[in-house]
This record gives C-alpha cells, structure tokens and sequence, in this order.
C-alpha cells in the first residue's frame, strides 16, 4: 500500500459501544486512519468526542450533511476516502444514500438499513455510484469460520444435510428498557425486531457465508417474554435451504447465563464442524472415517483463507476486535487496489461482506416476522 | 429388603445390546435376580442365552407365552415377581398386556408401543390390574438430570422460558440397512418413526420430567436424508407449552461424529440450566444474579434427589448404566414395599418412568409424524 | 465359563465406602457371585452386613480366620474360590497371607500392604502358593487408559520424553480428623503417608501401566498443611525414568475444589496424549503433523484392548464402577481359565494389577517418604 | 490525555514476530503514535520497513545509536517520548543503558537482559535517571489474570498453599535450528538457558504478579530432548514461597500438539483458581462451601482491575494483542501523567511490569540454572 486510507466516521461518539469497536477494527492494521468524524448528534458532543481522539478539529462535524458536502470539498490527498457508519439502525439507509452520493465507499454497521426496500434501493446505488459497501457482519471475519468455509467449499464435507445455528444472549432477561441506551427494543429505531434483526441476521449471514446455501423457505415461531416489551426477545425458527438441507437457526436475548453465544453446527455426509463465537479459535471437525480432530487458528494444519486473517502464531489467541479487523483489513484491500489503479482481483474475491449481503439479510428477517405474524405458517423467500 | 425381586426377561438373548444393559442394571443395586427368560425367538436359542447366564434350564422358555404360564404356576416363593421386556418395538404390546394378565409387574424398554391406541389399553390394563409398569426412559435416571428437576420444581430458575433439547447421533449417516439388526428404519417393526421414535421421545420425556411441563402444540420437519431409507433419520421440532414456554427439540441420525448426544438447556426468568449426557456428572446453572456455577455428582452442593441415586463419592464418574439402574433401583423399591406390604408412600413418589410417560410419549410422535405428513402444519396436543 | 466364581469378601460392613465398590465391581459382568463374608470387626456387625446382602447365615463369619478356616473344610463346589480384601491398610498383610496360605486367590483393595518388606513377602508367598493376586489399581480399568497403553506399545508416540501425572483432591483441606472414617491421615492405620501412599500411588501405577518404563530416581517435597496433621496431605515429585524421559507427579489433598482429579500427559517424540479421570471416555491425541484428535469409548476409532474392556456402546458413558469392574473381570478371566483347566494365555496377558505392581508401588512409596524426610534429596529406586 | 505520546522502535523490522505484536499493542488504544524507529541491522532493511509503516523517511534510522542522538536532538514537541526494545535477548541491555542515558523511557520486550547483573545495572540506572521503564510480561495483562489477583489480594481464597504453573509448548519438539529465525537455542543470543528464559520466566512472573509471593528456595531438573540441542528444551521446578507454600513450575517446548500452553493453578485454604492462557476469557474459582464458578471477562460479577483493561463486554473475546495492549496502555496512562505533570498516583499503582520484574526474573532463572547444573540440589534465592 502506497498510503493509509482516510476514514471519516457517523456516529461513535462518547458513550458509544460500537464506535471504538469500528475505530479499534480499522486501525490494527495499520492501513487506515480516522481523520474526520461527526460523532454526535450535536456539535459539541461531536467536537468533544473528536477532541478525545486527537482530531483535527476543522474535520470534525456537527452532522453527516455537513461532513460529507465539507469533506467532498476538500483536496483528493486530503479528503476522506470512505464512510463508517455507526449509528442506530433507522438512520443508516439516509446517511449511506448521501456518502454514496457524495462519492464516498462507505462501511456500515449492521443492519443494512430497516427493512428489505430500503436495502435493495442502497444495492442499486453502490451498482450505479461504483463505490464499494461493506456491511460488518463481524463474525465472519473469525479465522476459524473461514476454515470452516474453505472445508465446505472444498467439498471436505460432502453434501450438508443439516445445519443448527444460534445466538442465546440474556442481557434482555429482565426489563431495562428504562435505560436510554436500550434502543434495540424500541420498534421506531430498531425496525421491526428486536432479536431477531439484531443477533438472529448474524445467524443467517454466517450459514450464508460459511456454507454458501441459500434459505428458500422457512417457519418462525418469535416471543416477547418479558412484559410490555414492544419487539421480539426471543425467536426459532425452522429452515429450509435450496440443496435439500433443513436447518434450525433460534436467537435469544432473555437466555440467561448466555453472553454472546453465537454457535453453529452443519452436517455433511462426510463431515461435521462446530464452531464456538465464545472460543473462537477452535474448530471441531467430525468425520465419517477419522475421530474428531480440534483444528486451532494459524496451526501448521488450517488453510489458506484462515491463515490469511490471522496476525499471530497458534496459541495466541485472538479475539473479537481482531475478527471485526479483518472485515476493515479486505475491505481495505479492496479499496487500497482501487484507488491505486491496480488491477481488482475481482469483486467477489475480496473477503468481507457486501450490499448483498445486506439484501439478503433484511429479506430473510421479513420474512421471519411475516411467519411469526401470520400464525407461524412457512414463508417462502424469493 | 427382606428378599431380592425376582425378574423374567423377554428377549435380550445372544447379539442383543440392550437386553445386557438391562441385565446389569437390573443387578447392580443387589435387589434384583434375574432367574427366568425367553430371550429368543427359538428355544435352542433361548437355552443358549439362559444358560450363559448360569439360569436354571427348567426356567428358560421357548417364548413368552410359555413362560408366563409356566411361571404362573410356580409356588409364590419361586415365580418370577416382575417380567423385563427387551423386544423390539411391534412386540411390546402384546407381551406386556399377557404379562399383566397373567399377574406379573412390567418393566419394558420404550418404546411401550408402537401407537397411542395401543399405549392407552395398556394404561387401562395397568389400572385395572393395579400392577406396576415401568418404562424404561433411563435418561431420567442421571444424578445430575435430578439435580435439574428439583431446581426447576423448588423455583429456584423461576417461570419457564425456553427449552432447547438435543438428540444428535451419527451412526446412520450411511446407509447400513444390510445390517440385520438395523431394524430401526423398518416400518414394519419400529412403527410410524425411527429418528423421533427412538430417541426424539427420549427428549420429549427428559423435558417433561425435569419441567413438569406439558407440550400443547408443535410443528416438525422431519426429514430421510439416506437414499431409500423408509423412515425419518433427522426431525426437527418447534414447541409450545402449557406455560406459555417455547421449544426446539431435536434428535437426528445422521449427525456425522455425534455418538449419543442428548443435552438439553432450559432458561428460564431467574436461571438457566444445561446438561449434556455423554459428560452427565456435570450441571452447568446460570443466575441472573450470580457467575455460572458448575455443580457435580455427590458433590456436598447438590441435593436430595440426586444423591439418593448416586452410589459413590464426588469426582467418581458415575455413567450410562448406573443411571440406568437408578430407574430398576427405584422400581424394586415400589415392588419391594408393595410385596412386603409396607405402606407405599404413594405411586407418584417412587422416581420411575410409568405407564403415562408412555402414552404421553406415543401422543407426541404421532403428533410430531402427523405435522410433518400435512406439510408441516401446527398440531395440537390434547 | 462354565459357573459363576464364588467370592468370599474380608471387610466392606455396613458404612464402608469401599465394600460396596468391589461387590458392584465384581457383580456387574455376571461372572462372579459373593457367597460369604466376613464383613466387620464384630460377629454381629457382620451378621447384619451379610443379611443385607442375602448371604447364607452359615457363610457370614466374625473374623477372616474363622472365615478362611470354615470355607477351606467346605466341599469344593460350594466354597469360595477366591477372597476380597477390602479392609484398611495396616490389616491387608496379615489377611493376603493367611488367604494364600489357606488356598485361596485374593483380590486386594491397595496398597498391598504398609511396607515394602511385607509386599515382597507377599510376592513370594504368590509365587510358592501359585495362586492368582489381583491389586485393585483401579484406574487401569478405564477403557481410554488402555487406548492409551496400546498407542504407547506399539510406538505411535516414539520415545517418550516428559510424563505429568497429578491427582488432585480437596477432601483434606480443613481438618476434619474428628471424624471416625477418617484415618487415612493416622500413621497406625494408613503407614508412612495419608497423600501419596492413598492416591499419589494411583499416579505411579498409571504412569507405569500406560507406558511400562519405571522410575529410576526422584526428588520429593511433602507437606502437611493442615495444623496437626501427622501425616502428608500434599506433595510434589521430580521423576527420573529408565529411558532418560523426566516426569512430574503431584498428589493434593488439600487442593480446595478438586474432586477426583486424576489426570495424565504423556508427550513423545511424534505425539502426545492426555487423559483426565474426571471425564474418562475422551482421550486427546495430539500428533507432530496432524491436527489434535479426539478419541472416545467404543468409537470405531479405537484399539482391541480398549473395547475388550467395553460394554456398551460409543456416547453411553462408562464410570469409575465399569472401570474397577474391568479389573475384577480380567482377574476373573484368568481364574476362570485355571479353575477349568484351560490353557492359560500366559499370566501376563490377563489384564489386571498383579503383585508386582504392588511390590513396586511400595518401593516408590518410601522413596518418595524417604527423599522428603532426607531434606528432599534425590533418591534412586533399585 | 492531552496528546499522543511518541514511539521509537528498536528491532521489529520486516519478518519479526515480535515487532507488529508491539505495534499493534501500542496503538489499539489510539494513545500511543510510533512515528520513528531503528527496525534493522542495515539502513536499507530499516529504512523499507519504516516505509511500510509510512513514517516520515528523516525518523527512520540505521541503528539505535544514531536513533538516540538524533531524536535527542529534536524538538520536545517532536521528538520520540520513549523507546520500545523488541530485539533479541543479547542486544537489550545496551540499548536499554543508552535509550535512558539518553533521557528517553523504555518499554523493552522480556528478557530484560541475559543476566541478572546487567538486570541490577539497570534497574540502577533507572532510578538514576528516573524515567520509566516497562517490561513486557505480556501475560500478566489479561483481565482474568487481574481478577484472579484482585481475589487474593483481597483474600478470598485465604493463605495460598499450592502453586501449578505450566507453558507447554511444542514448537521445538523436533531440530529446526537451521531456520534462521529460530534463535532461542543459541546460547550466544538467548543467554543461559532457551526453554526457561523464554517462557519458564513468563510463569515465574505470572505466579508473582498474581499472588505476591516470593520464591525462596527451588530445585530444577532441566533437559535438552533434541540431539545437540545446545539449550534446555524443557524443565521442572519444585518451589519454595516465603509464606510456606509450595510450587510445582514446568515448562517445555517439546510438548507435541501444545501450542502456546500456559496455565495456572492456585490453592487457598479457602478458595483455588484455575486460569488458561489459551482461553482466556474464563477463569475457574472454587470455594471450600460453594459449587464451582465459572467467571468471565467484562461480566458484571467481575472486580474492578479486570473491568479497567477491558474494552468490549461479556462474551465478546479479548485476546492476546489486547492483553498486551494492556501493558502499553497503563504503561502509557504513568507517562501521559508524568508528562502532562498531573500528580502521579504513585508508581506502583500502574499496573505494568517493571524494573524490578526484570530483576526477580533474572535471578530466577539464574538459580533454576544452577539447581539444574549442580546435580539437581536445591537452591536458595537471596
């Protein structure tokens, strides 16, 4: 890379969870740096949250409008090359739109946006402005999930024939929406659901990414157990997918115990993996012929793909924060080719989750709440 | 105890893998002596199995017509006092309403039938003859699953939430029909089911025996992944019950890698549970209020129930068969007060599986059958 | 077999943790039948036992003289074949060698005996009597640890360079001498050590069963931590091998938490493997140049002598009671094929620890008292 | 914080494993710039590195020396406020002299030198030249290790008794040493000892950052495995603590299948704690009248010390980069204060290793050589 890329940031301001999360993920390896930012929903909170991360102060706004018009107008070295966005889920689809527009790639966290049209609308732009989109479903970025992938793709486990996928959270076991910063629950910023658009789309996205298989149909059964709450809590739901498998995919937020349970299982033929988001760099692989073996990130024994996201030598773990930086890590790769006129490897190649991924993820999460609201019949997805 | 029972074995001859499970269990605790049996379809057979098993040759039967008759007509010091009955499936029925009609108490391997129908008229034959039956569902015999009930029974998780029960097996993943003992995936003799039927009802029996909870409604997708195989080798089923809880329960045979993975998960508004079978020594709780908590077998943390089925010392592991003993162990304590004429506490309290686990058990496969033949719908339970 | 063996049990009266151990032990596989007893230190104490049990009054006896001398004047076919000892330490010298002496095969909970003098004497008294001795070394019963030896026998590990065996428990951890069961840590009863003479000589039994090399030298550090305590209740060991591999032992009895916590690695040239008591049908293999492997009971993955001693299948657990009765069953093989006149497959090849197993715990006993008492100098085994 | 503060790299340069670890670390906490460095032997080799990490060309220097004197000679609010050492053990206690003599602080990568009186020179110098010094026991940064402390400081577990403290590792199980990376058998480069030096030290410290003890006595048995391997590959310690408690300290490098095994074991009179480095989120207490606990990284049943070096919440996996981050970051909070003249809040209050670490490591080592060279005999540590 001939020079670091320039990010400029919507919303992570102070009190933020997420925002040093995307800050920490983009600047491990050293490609990307912050120099602008519109934090807050407000010029001073924003003014002091840039402050704290020693910015420029002429690059920190008040607001993304004002950003974006006064960054477009600064310098090609100067100006920002892309957008993070880490707001609420209900203004994404606005602040995107406008980065593209504005002539900014763009990452956002997820959801893409708050439901299935919105998402199609951003797909068609980042088609028409040719900007690249990354949506940071972190858990993909996980060495272990790769060598998941690589195992199915090389067909190491024959055809799946099952897959379970879950996520038990039990922060939401009782009733703290008192708290401000307990949004999720609140259908007029998080959409139309609470579990399963927060952690139940993570679900979907890793089976997509690691088996490749489509969700053709499916039948939801979704709860809100603890009283007054507005959204879904809670949710299972049966799948089917378009190679014959049947899958079980059920998220939680009032699972109690449970920190961030992300887990999944799929069945082959010939093959099983298990794969752990609390201890993530095992993966337990099964087969037909051979006893279980323990496959362990940047081992002498894993492939290509893994070791490719990997910093450290086997043992050491790595964690969370290193997984959401390989999402920024590919993206940036991608965007570092682009703007030095290398030639792109092609689009797909880089590794890191696309607008279609964001499609395909609001689609599916319709389609959940159609079932659950429809008196849990099947629900097809076209 | 002032004498060992006396048991009578139906089937369980050479070749057989759960008539020996029986056998030990039916022994280790000393108050049962296994001193009949027709245990095979032959009587040279039968000879040959009795006599391995150092049985007087005047008490080992051609079938189990005869040895009920035969039996019947000992002195009442010498007859047999109850009947083991370790047959495949389709048998059940007939052996147990003969045995209970010739004046013998039942013990049967599950499934008790092979419909509800049938299921009932044993009912109605228990209660009319006022004999004991017991089923063996001997999952509900670990320490540690007892642990778990008396928790739930003492409101110590609070209300009920969510229960994920788990069934995975491997071992047909191929297609091994050729097999002859492969007679799991034979309409003919192991009736509607073979993944739900012999082991999906050992889930829907563990929940309700450490829950108390009754399933209301449910919707499966039942699939036979092998070519050509008759019946169902993975199902998958949501769950409504009486409390207003939500389930997922299931079971599948073509799980590559998985040995006997029964684990179930319970949460509920103050805590959780988890318990898996293949390391069952070990009870992971949860508390809204707490850090987890991992209790043990005879550990001086756990309570009453557990350790009156427990034989040894904490760190001890106790396995399979010990809890499998723990369901004859507590029915020859019912058998043994009824004979001596002590006052039975009371049928309930005696910690067997009975007979209306049994149809229980037979009303949720048909169910289950029933919801994955009509395109999946919601069944009810009544 | 042509009869079940008779076994006549010295010890083991009501309120005895081990008795019922060795009965359900030697009961389980169907071989072997306790027809007599001398169970107590009182005539009546072991009258009551014995009716417990069901025994014949004639075969319960006051003392293991009258018992010895009673079953010898019996006619063949009816008197014991071999006797149980199952007392405390300071007792079994005195027994065995009346046992012998009266023609009987014994089976003896360990230690053999209090010192290593006695044990030799006991050695030649077995081989002038020709009769069989079986030391109850348990923990060489589990079918994972055989797994173990096999793979270290047939070289799949190469060399082995570095052995860490502990044995940690928490029982001793406050002083609860009071109590009258107590007397592991009472020098008059349980000899020169409380920690390592009761379970730190498990630890040198497994070493040596699994790898067959024998301890050449070594370095202790005991200790008493409880006040008052005359005895050792935890203790460190620096070991030598006679192939030059180098090894740790450590027993604790005071480690606060700790159940049963056998466990042992073994690290070769090629590969590794590591067992843990607690969780006893996993063994994890670890190779040079493959991912780590998961082995487990009766899987198909596993060698004869492993599944030689399995009952049941892969996922079903077996214990600590399946793993002693795996002693008592190999004992019982042997003594089966002498009784009948069978050609007996070479002593060595049955499978259970012999005398010389306890001749060489007792040499490893005192060298261990022997380095701590001598300012935790080396000392060398002959 | 009122600006960033100023690195300087010594060694780390393209192909280092060590180097980008200290980077990374260095910067995850966005309070930390490198903005210069001497990463090589030859000018070229630095210079393409530094080019990589898009420094500024005129802070890119060809050795430390010319390092030193030029940054010396920028201006306060230029140049570099301390130094970071990531070269190989030999080379630190030289560059260490001049960075202090040249009036920057330091954080040096362990060993902070080949022997303990160079350790003693420095620790001199330090206090001489008053400025900072961080040693980078890496592994004393995890939250879960802090926790573990924070309970025996305040003296839940009651007055510690036993200490296991292992690092396994497999990396040099066969002869590698014609790579040219692998330095750590020379004795040349590594100093007196490979297998210790290297990672029996990081127990060493760990022990004694956790519990505070002292070593005063031990006996080591080390060994070289690999033929004409000029350095220990593996050793053995029995410990002696200055409050009476006794430890057991084994580390290997050819341990096949162990990857980066370090792990932890304390015994209290009331309490024990069990922490694994390779997951590390998790550490395991045990209480004398309370079942097993199970406490986790970020969770609200969590002290103080680990919830200040934790950046994202429960369940979500800090790894080995932010536990190392953790050094640099309150490393970094001492100088920020230093600089900015707030009033420090007394040196020992931040919590990175120092000085003194790199003293009491060295003498360790010393003696665990000479215990091994004199015949094994027990050593005392002044």
């Amino acid at each position: 890379m001939e020079r670091k890329l320039r990010m400029g940031m919507v919303g992570g301001g102070i009190g933020s969870f997420i925002g040093p999360v995307h800050r920490i993920a983009a600047s491990i390896d050293n490609k990307i740096e912050l120099v602008s930012g519109a934090f807050s929903s407000t010029k001073d909170k924003s003014l002091l949250s840039g402050k704290n991360l020693f910015l420029d102060q002429d690059r920190i706004y008040g607001n993304f409008q004002e950003m974006f018009q006064k960054e477009k107008a600064l310098s090609s070295d100067t100006r920002i090359d892309f957008v993070s966005i880490v707001t609420p889920n209900n203004s994404h689809y606005e602040i995107i739109m406008e980065a593209l527009d504005s002539g900014f790639h763009v990452v956002c966290d997820k959801p893409i946006t708050i439901n299935s049209q919105q998402s199609i609308e951003v797909e068609k732009k980042v088609l028409e402005t040719k900007k690249l989109f990354c949506l940071t479903h972190n858990y993909t970025g996980y060495p272990m999930v790769k060598e998941a992938k690589d195992m199915i793709y090389d067909n190491h486990l024959g055809n799946i024939r099952k897959i379970v996928v879950e996520y038990p959270q039990g922060w939401l076991a009782t009733r703290i929406e008192g708290d401000t910063l307990v949004w999720r629950t609140n259908p007029q910023i998080a959409g139309i659901s609470s579990c399963m658009g927060d952690i139940g789309t993570h679900c979907e996205n890793l089976v997509q990414y690691i088996t490749g298989l489509e969700i053709v149909e499916l039948c939801s059964d979704l709860s809100s157990f603890v009283e007054n709450r507005e959204l879904d809590d809670d949710g299972s739901v049966l799948i089917r997918f378009n190679n014959g498998a049947k899958g079980i995919l059920w998220a939680s937020q009032i699972a109690v115990g449970q920190e961030n349970g992300l887990n999944i299982r799929i069945f082959g033929e010939k093959g099983s993996i298990a794969w752990r988001q609390e201890n993530p760099n095992v993966l337990q692989v099964d087969w037909l012929e051979k006893p279980r073996e323990i496959r362990t990130t940047a081992s002498s024994f894993v492939g290509e793909s893994s070791l490719a996201n990997t910093r450290i030598p086997a043992g050491h773990p790595e964690g969370f924060l290193e997984a959401f930086a390989n999402i920024y890590n590919n993206f940036a790769n991608e965007l570092s080719d682009l703007i030095s006129g290398k030639e792109v490897i092609g689009h797909k190649e880089y590794d890191y989750p696309k607008v279609q991924d964001g499609v395909r993820g609001m689609k599916f999460l319709e389609a959940v709440v159609k079932s659950s609201e429809n008196r849990n019949q099947w629900v097809k997805i076209s």
